[in-house]
């Protein structure tokens, strides 16, 4: 099996970090980025009526506290995230840094949030990470600034 | 009766934007801050148990829309707030303008959201849109950036 790259391996202690009672211990890392993975026929049959599920909400605030975290290890820069989803499952997420918005997405079908693959949740989740530290490195006055 | 200073007109004009039917053509602006004013006896009386209030919420979100449109008027750039609450009256307001964060306030006791006074009420306002003017003086590349 093909080793985890550094944003799946960050999300995974983000993970762990939850299981207060040592209950996931004898799991693969795999296993606990399971519930992030939804092929695309699987995801288009989720209705995006109502709430999203509060599991759904719970690993998207992981998802961003992982690129948060990366992005505090490789900058070392604090990232705070803010997120704020409507009932419709939209919504917007930034992740600042000082008085720099580091990171800053528009959510939509939140309901629906995962991904096909591991390498794609590996890819999305490096891709934030990169982008904010160039930012970052642009604004760097704004980013350690307050 | 004395004028309403410019962040309280500002707020005035939130408020009736809401009012879609007109039902509150005949009432003075300041009949429509009335809701915004609460004496700090009053403010105790107000139980930080649970869920705030819906029209709390409502207010707190117009009162941070009013900054958001002055800073607009003011600079020329839009700026943009998002708003987390925690069911116990903790959250964090920040207003982004490009890239930069305007105004980054952690809120707290959000049930109890309200001014002694409406001097108080435009003084604080007021010192909310001065002091992002002066962030985005300072780091105009960073407001104006995306």
């Amino acid at each position: 099996m093909a080793e985890l790259g550094p944003f799946c391996s960050e999300l995974v202690r983000q993970v762990r970090a939850q299981d207060t009672y040592g209950l996931w211990d004898g799991k693969l890392d795999v296993e606990l980025l399971g519930p992030f993975l939804i092929d695309k026929a699987k995801a288009r049959e989720i209705p995006v009526i109502g709430d999203p599920d509060p599991a759904v909400l719970a690993r998207l605030t992981l998802f961003y506290a992982a690129v948060a975290l990366a992005i505090e290890k490789r900058s070392g820069i604090m990232a705070s995230p803010l997120m704020s989803i409507t009932g419709e499952g939209f919504g917007r997420v930034v992740l600042t840094c000082g008085r720099l918005v580091a990171v800053s997405k528009t959510l939509r079908d939140v309901h629906r949030f995962g991904f096909p693959s591991l390498e794609k949740l590996e890819a999305t989740g490096a891709a934030l990470v990169e982008d904010a530290l160039t930012w970052i490195e642009k604004f760097n006055d704004a980013a350690t600034a307050d």
